[in-house]
């Protein structure tokens, strides 16, 4: 059995060039159509675009391979030996990718390997799509291994999920455009009751766990923010250079202003100003340690102590931008992830899909798990968010330092050599008209 | 004077690897801060992002580098010599990005490069932002030409703008991800008369003269086109294999379709079927060379002639697509390419900026005037529409062998070699985990 | 049988005082739920709503009176006896207000009474729910004319739907919020293309054969509208105190200027216009009685007479209004409608049903079909207009006293007396309180 | 002095019909044009339409009787006496009304009679128009007074502002129909989450502290509710058709659930369930009587004890209704307020302006201040609510006749008399064609 040229994809910014399978459609396929028993999952938290790729799973898998016998697996893993396997036709799922969610239900954990797989073995399932995070691919890499221990012919695709938009090696997850999209309006909203009052803040929290990127974009999509606060750039409050001043500076100029934290920045922070007590104690725990609430008390408290008057409206609209249907930009994306997604287990490759430096690639599954992306607070987007927002950095210059050697040992890249080489008379460059 | 390491932006699919400067910000300046005296110009139709693009400017050029004496040319290229200079601040543009169109106001013409650099010289401007398409880059281009005629002291910088996306060497133009978005509501609206209807036909006329991107992605994110015309792909409607055989086919399969065509697709169609005295008609000129308008006489007289009842309901959206602010991700583009433009002319560079391959890059102004981007009917992404939209291709096997031809010769790309070495067999790939 | 007390709407402006009985539930039902059999059609154009009446239709059968035989007929009166009848249920239909235009899909004519009640007789419905406009109406009342001749037990209840607004004695119709509203983004559009022309004009075309309400609330909702031309108020071009004059004023002024018309304004004019030879021609036809395009080819060649530089757009976003989802408030209206139409059904009444003077009502086919709904121009609310677009009123004083007599007769309003017993000092009033 | 004919607008459901004057336009004015020096104030939270009102002040003054000394007062009451007055012109606010929030700033309190009405007279404004809730519209009342005592020629015109929709004898509060279509992402937010989970819940809080009107209208619309909680309705957790066994029964039977519930529901609940202590905690306590915080713990801990898995995702759009723009049906009311608010202060009288069953009127400002509007639990619109979420109505029989009697009094309505003259046979109804 023979395949097309396989044609590779350069990861972007690594040191040893780490290759992957470009996607696409293979000259042989692994699996004959009639005999394609497929079924999907998905798990984890809710993203817009969930049900786009599901109707394009059973909609790709029916155009463009003939293959008619699809099941969902109804909430996350459990659902692999807990309920029953919904039958999914592309007349079923036509309009689905309307709605935000996803029909086949969603749920955290469940996972036990041994289960699943003897599901998939007895009811004769060869293709399993599982769309999920950093734990569900994981999971499907757990399931993968037991497959090929077992010897069984089943092709694992992963399609990776995170509106957090940090999953590893790959350029872009789905859903992410839309939440930015969609937090303007949080932000609008923070910014008119912010601007309407006297020494009005509007606080807005945005999705982050690890990783400032929705946080960031939104910023720099909606130029009303006066100050962006994310997990990779660490702040503080009190003294020189610190948060409570830059707010007092900036109201003073400006009589409002929009702060914009993703809801892992300064946990370390909320961790020291909250006794263990109570970090541990089992229904407030949760609330305590939300930076929005824990933030807003801060600077009514700050402005008390300095008899400032102020205003402060919090805003966490987390659970209505999950929740809505993907937009134009990522239900073209989610049907490419898709498509990938199909060609691959047709070909027979269990993997993890995904955008890689602009090409859609097959990657292994602990490519993906292994570490998380991360917003470079020494790179240009970071910078350009700097620049906007006029914030201070919250960084001395240690840190900076620190933070560059960090990043050049990640990326393993050369110190940059002596370039004087490249230097150029600046009256010839007027003339030069932008060619190199 | 001395310059940065000079990063270089390769062009994608370019046999000799044709670089270009990377943009950014340069270690050092050519014009002093205090020196500059800037302007900018919208010129050409509307396209979401235009307000965006002159606010971050203008505070680009005053946030990152100081520099406060930035005029707007009103009214497009006319502008420079028969209307005052209208001085800009941060402040007065601080809110222009969530409103659309161009607050400079603009048109096309009134190119004359004489006058125009005749005023840039009299007002001593220094630094000149063009924001147009494919004729004002031109237009940049002789501006920059007699500048350096003159041996004047003027930075001119281009900024690409094309609804349509098909401006050369660029991955992207900004407002093209706008426009998709919005065309979903027109194709919403086909979708919904069409299907409320026995025999309902909705048709959407969406931008594109040249080039059928718009059309091509809004139909791919939408999933309720039947049928999407593109200039790229020529069709005919009579006989086997034509538009109205499938029309035919499809209401009687589903009891409705959506077509979506690019305007100019099937020019070549309506010439001919048009006595040559109407095309030149004035008044009516115009009107009847409307591919929607065209399109649904013909569907009418068809169903009529085969005593077909059905509705048809033809929409074009034109103006309301055009006329919207432009969303986040749009917004976060025309920040960059704004950014990228002012490093540039800071640096004393005369270019047009642009994305290329991923990165922001300054190119030659005749690079992007001289050829112009295409939809490839070869490429993967008509073919996902294809599978997509189940449309027929309306083309003949030697139509497609000619369309790659040329495809190629463009590219000069090798033939490719025997692909035997790479093949692999199937019972390993799924063992494979993906990785080359 | 006994039925609680009658509540008796009265209805406004009405001289000899109309009466109806009021809507809502009877203490008897005429029906056994068990024996109901229920059918439901939707006739003529779109409009926002339709799915929400025909959910509530059968989820008010239902929830409220157990009733679950309720079947949809399909493609308007037509599919009566041509189709077969879909039955419904709360699931079948529990998402579809989210979604523009009728499930049961809708159609223009079809209506043949005998065919239709044999059908009725047949099939042994009796309960008929027939929603849409005027002409349906007419038609509903004769099939309610047909069933009492034949002695059948079923009521027939009509649901008036007019994007328009324009059905007499109801208050308001349903879906006419919706339109209003969305025709804000025409309005917009018009706006942004108008006002970042020079001379820039924008002219949006909406719905209203015989009314102008659309366009005046659509008017007077967006404050950018220099001008609205309705039916009930005719307009001439040329001289003094025309739109020529006006355009130029304006234009002059301010730069821009956006014009809304409706599509029965003017008809006269472009009737004058036109050679009858022209009007009579079958495909040409429609496309010239286009007002928006005959205002848009005359406005262009007066200014070009003029050597007037000018840009105009013109937008018609009818279908784009017609096929959305209904919005909140006309969500909750829908839903009244319904319910007020069940237990009229229930009750066994005959009836159109409809809101007069704020409270729900039955009114007697015969009523709602006798005249039609226009805006008063010599009200208050097209003087808010007047005052609010400052256009010209194209009225002669002769015109405005003629409008007002009609008017008295039509309400055979008593000549108001002397009104000196009203007259009050104005020193008093400051202290009054604003209490009679 | 003469004025026209006053029209006379009746309050509805009112025992001794209450008579107002009708708003409009008077024969004569009380001012001079040249010299009314008008100013404007915004107080309390935010509301779609403020800038609506602010905008057609200026304007209407301008345009309907030229008058153009008018001015802004800056962030509520305190405006009056600490900060500069804005001159406002037709152009400055000519699109404001695109935007949420208030132009003005607004603030709670800071109203201090004597330094307002001492301002007042030092600065020569004789009109003062005041935008604002229940105690704003006190606190008019209170300047009116004092104007009155001091004998100053200064008319006060209130335009009551509530997003609750809860001020007495007005048909409608400006911004409620915005806030009612907005509140329908945050229903369908919870609705997708609810329904992608298993035994998923959503909770939506609405605003409504004294009446729950906003959630019982959103209810309404939405159709996706399963029960909504106001405070007009009293409920409880536990045992038989408390809310528990209600969320466990629909659990079952659906799945998932949508709950509504406005902001002023339940407080006596929360009162009993939390220490005396804990409620007086300053920073704790606002927190711990957030009605949706503390109904999401109660559900939480039920099902633990009941050991049913379930998720719960509770959502507070508040700040993000508050904060949108009004719509168009809410910018026609907003225009009509003004301009009635307008007329009335040129003819000199002192009054709060209002919608009254259907008619714009001058009410007496302590009118809307004695009482406030609830939801009657006894009508009709409840019930429709009841019956369309099928939620059981947590009362007893005694609740309900106890419910009627108090309305009966509080509207001293004569019990209805027999009613059997108004009986029919049903099958005279049949034929009856709905008149009466």
């Amino acid at each position: 059995m023979l395949f097309v040229p396989q044609q590779v994809v350069v990861q972007k910014n690594s040191p040893r060039g780490v290759h992957f399978r470009r996607a696409g459609p293979r000259q042989r396929v692994y699996f004959e159509p009639e005999d394609v028993k497929a079924c999907i999952v998905t798990c984890g938290g809710l993203c817009p675009g969930l049900n786009t790729v599901i109707r394009e799973l059973v909609c790709g898998l029916s155009h463009m391979y003939n293959v008619n016998d699809v099941f969902g697996i109804q909430n996350g893993y459990k659902g692999f030996y807990s309920s029953n396997y919904l039958p999914m036709t592309p007349k079923s799922v036509n309009d689905i990718h309307k709605r935000g969610g996803t029909v086949l239900g969603s749920s955290r954990g469940g996972h036990d390997t041994h289960k699943i797989v003897d599901n998939i073995q007895d009811r004769g399932i060869n293709q399993v799509y599982i769309i999920g995070g950093d734990g569900t691919q994981k999971g499907a890499y757990e399931i993968f291994k037991e497959i090929r221990r077992r010897g069984l012919k089943v092709a694992v695709a992963g399609i990776p999920k995170t509106i957090d938009n940090d999953i590893a090696v790959i350029d872009k997850s789905f859903g992410f455009d839309t939440a930015v999209e969609e937090a303007q309006r949080a932000i609008d909203a923070a910014h008119v009751e912010a601007s309407s009052a006297e020494n009005g803040i509007g606080l807005v929290k945005l999705m982050g766990r690890y990783s400032g990127f929705i946080a960031m974009y939104a910023t720099l999509a909606s130029r009303d923010v006066d100050c962006c606060l994310i997990p990779e750039s660490p702040f503080y409050l009190e003294g020189e250079g610190g948060l409570f001043e830059y707010i007092e500076r900036r109201l003073k100029e400006n009589n409002h202003m929009v702060i914009v934290v993703a809801e892992g920045a300064g946990q370390d922070l909320i961790a020291k100003s909250i006794p263990v007590a109570d970090q541990l104690d089992a229904s407030g725990n949760k609330l305590l340690l939300d930076v929005g609430l824990w933030l807003t008390h801060k600077i009514k408290d700050h402005c008390k102590s300095k008899k400032m008057e102020m205003t402060i409206k919090y805003i966490d609209p987390t659970y209505m931008i999950r929740a809505i249907p993907s937009n134009a930009s990522d239900n073209v994306y989610c049907t490419l992830l898709a498509h990938s997604a199909i060609h691959g287990a047709m070909a027979g490759y269990s993997f993890t899909v995904g955008m890689v430096n602009g090409r859609h690639a097959y990657i292994p599954f602990h490519r993906v798990t292994s570490t998380r992306n991360k917003v470079k607070i020494t790179d240009r987007m970071w910078a350009r968010l700097l620049s906007s927002t006029n914030q201070p950095s919250f960084l001395s210059k240690e840190d900076i330092m620190e933070a560059r050697e960090a990043e050049r040992l990640a990326n393993r890249l050369p110190v940059p050599a002596s370039s004087s080489e490249h230097t150029k008379k600046h009256s010839a460059s007027v003339l030069s008209n932008g060619e190199k």
